[in-house]
C-alpha cells in the first residue's frame, strides 16, 4: 500500500465567480483524483483557502452579526470547501471519506506576525487597495494586482495527525489541513486567537511526515517547477535532491508565496527520506504516481 | 466501557452578544464536560447552531461575496464552533479531540420542505420580522418574539459514523453532526444543495444508534422534562417507556422546536434499546452516568 499525501491548490478551487462554478471546479478535481488513485493506495488530500477566507473576512466585516476571529474563519473554509470536496470524492471513489478539521500550532514570536505575507481574497486596483482599512499589498500582474495580506507563520506542528492516522488505518480517505489549519499557540486551549493563515504546503509536509507518507504530492497549475520562469533561459526541473533544491531556494529562484513554499515543503519531506512532487492538476494519476513533474527525493 | 453520545443544546453554546461571551460559554461547557466523563467512557458530541447559522446566512447577504448556500453555512458552523468546543476540550480531556465534519441524509420530498419550523439567527420584533426578505415566524415570548425559519427535514442517515466509530476505537474522543450535520439527498454527490437545518436531537440519536451508544444524553437548560410546564399542575417526568414518551409526544405535551424533538429523539433511541437521558447543563457528571434527569428507556 502506497501513503499519497496530495496537496491541491487554492486556485483549483478558487471562487473567482459564482458558488456553482466553484462547485463545478471542485468536482473536476474530485473526478480526476478519483480516477488517479488506486485501490490500494491510501489517500491524504489537503486545500488551499486563501480567496475564500478572504471573502469570510469581508462578509464579517460587512454584516451587523458577532465578529468572529481569522482562526475560526479559518475553520470554517476546511468545513465549506472541505465537505464539499469531500462530498464530491465519496461518491466517485471507492471507500469513504471524511473531512476533519485540524489546528496547525505555530510560535506566536515567530517574524512572519511582523511582516505579512499571505493574500488572501479579492484583487484590487492599486487605488483600491489604497482606500482599504487593512493592509494589502502588491502581489500580481496587471491592473488589479493587489490583495490583503496576513501574516503566515511556519506550522510546527498539526495535532490531529493520530485521528488521520486512525481514520488511513480504517480504510477512510482523509480531507485535513484545509486552508493550512487552524493557527494555534503550543500551548492552546481556544481561548487565544491567532490572526494568520498558513501556508497549505508545509502544512501537507507535516502531515506527510507525521503519517510517514510515501509521497507528498502538489498538484497545481504548472506542469512542473523551472529556473529562469519566462525567460530564454528558462530550465525545467525534473528531479532534485534536497540540498539542491535548498540551493535554488536559498538563491531566491522561485516565486514568493507561491513555488517557494510547494519547494521548501518538498525539501524538507524529502529531508526526512520521502519523495516529493510538484505536477499539473491536468493529469493526477500520472502525477499520483510519480511518473510526471518535478521530484524531489533524497537521491536523484 | 461506556459509549456515550452527548448533544449540547444552540443556547448553552449561543452567541448573543460577542465572539468572546461564546467563547466563554464554549469553554465552560467543555471543562464540566471533561470533568464529568470517565477514563474509560467512550464519548461522541454533537451540538446546535441555530444562532450562528442564521447569523452566517445574514452575513453572506450582507457582503458583496459570492454567495454560499445553506448546507455549506451548516458545515462552516460545524467547524466553527465545533472546532472552538474541540480546541476546549482537547486542553482538558485525558484524550486527544477529533471534529469531524458530517452529513445528515434527508428525504428531498419530506413534507418539512413546505412548513419551514427551524428558528435561526437573531430574534425580532413583529414590526421588523414583517419587513425582513425572508419567512419569521413567532417562536417566543416578549417583544422580540420573531425569528427566520427555514426547513427541518428528518435525518434518515449520518454517512460517517463508520469514521465516528474508527476513531473512537482509537481513543479519540469525537465531535461531529454540529447543526444536525449537512444536509444532503440520498444520492448525494456534492452537486446540490438543500436550503434546510437539521434537528441536532434527531441527528444524535441516529449517531447514537449507529455507534451502539450504552446513553445518549440530551444537555439542556432544564433539570428534566415535565407535564404541564409552567402551570399548577406541573408534574416531574422521571422515568418512561418510549410507549409513553410517543403518548405524551402524540398529546402535544412538549414545545415544538424544543422539547419535542428531544424527546422523540430519546424514544427512538430507546426503541432500539438504549437509554437516553434529558438532564440540565449544570451537572453533567450526574447527567452523563445516568443519575439525574428525566430517563427514556425500554424497562421503566
Amino acid at each position: 500500500m502506497t501513503r499519497l499525501v496530495v496537496a491541491v491548490g487554492g486556485n483549483a478551487l478558487a471562487a473567482d465567480g459564482t458558488f456553482e462554478a466553484q462547485r463545478r471546479r471542485v468536482a473536476a478535481t474530485a473526478e480526476s483524483l478519483a480516477g488517479a488513485a488506486d485501490e490500494d493506495d491510501a489517500l491524504v488530500l489537503t486545500h488551499g483557502n486563501g480567496p475564500q477566507v478572504g471573502n469570510k473576512l469581508l462578509e464579517v466585516e460587512a454584516a451587523d452579526t458577532p465578529d468572529r476571529p481569522l482562526d475560526v474563519l479559518v475553520a470554517e473554509t476546511q468545513a465549506s470547501l472541505g465537505s464539499l470536496l469531500g462530498r464530491a470524492l465519496d461518491a466517485r471513489l471507492d471507500r469513504p471519506v471524511s473531512t476533519l478539521v485540524t489546528r496547525a500550532v505555530v510560535d506566536p514570536e515567530d517574524a512572519a506576525f511582523e511582516n505579512p505575507t499571505k493574500p488572501i481574497g479579492p484583487w484590487y486596483t492599486e487605488k483600491e487597495a489604497a482606500n482599504k482599512p487593512f493592509g494589502t499589498k502588491d502581489v500580481g500582474e496587471g491592473d488589479r494586482s493587489y490583495r490583503r495580506v496576513v501574516p503566515s507563520p511556519e506550522p510546527i506542528d498539526v495535532p490531529e495527525t493520530g485521528a488521520v492516522d486512525a481514520l488511513l488505518e480504517a480504510g477512510e480517505a482523509v480531507i485535513c489541513g484545509g486552508g493550512g489549519g487552524i493557527p494555534v499557540a503550543p500551548d492552546d486551549d481556544g481561548s487565544e486567537s491567532i490572526a494568520a493563515v498558513i501556508d497549505k504546503d508545509y502544512t501537507a509536509s507535516l502531515i506527510a511526515d507525521s503519517v510517514d507518507a510515501d509521497r507528498l504530492v502538489f498538484l497545481t497549475d504548472v506542469p512542473c517547477v523551472y529556473l529562469n520562469y519566462g525567460t530564454d533561459d528558462q530550465q525545467t526541473l525534473e528531479s532534485l535532491t534536497p540540498a539542491e533544491a535548498r540551493e535554488h531556494l536559498d538563491a531566491g529562484e522561485f516565486g514568493e508565496g507561491s513555488m517557494a513554499p510547494k519547494m521548501a515543503a518538498c525539501a524538507r519531506f524529502a529531508e526526512s527520506g520521502g519523495e516529493a512532487i510538484i505536477a499539473s492538476i491536468d493529469d493526477p494519476g500520472a502525477a499520483l504516481h510519480g511518473r510526471t513533474g518535478t521530484t524531489v527525493r533524497p537521491d536523484r
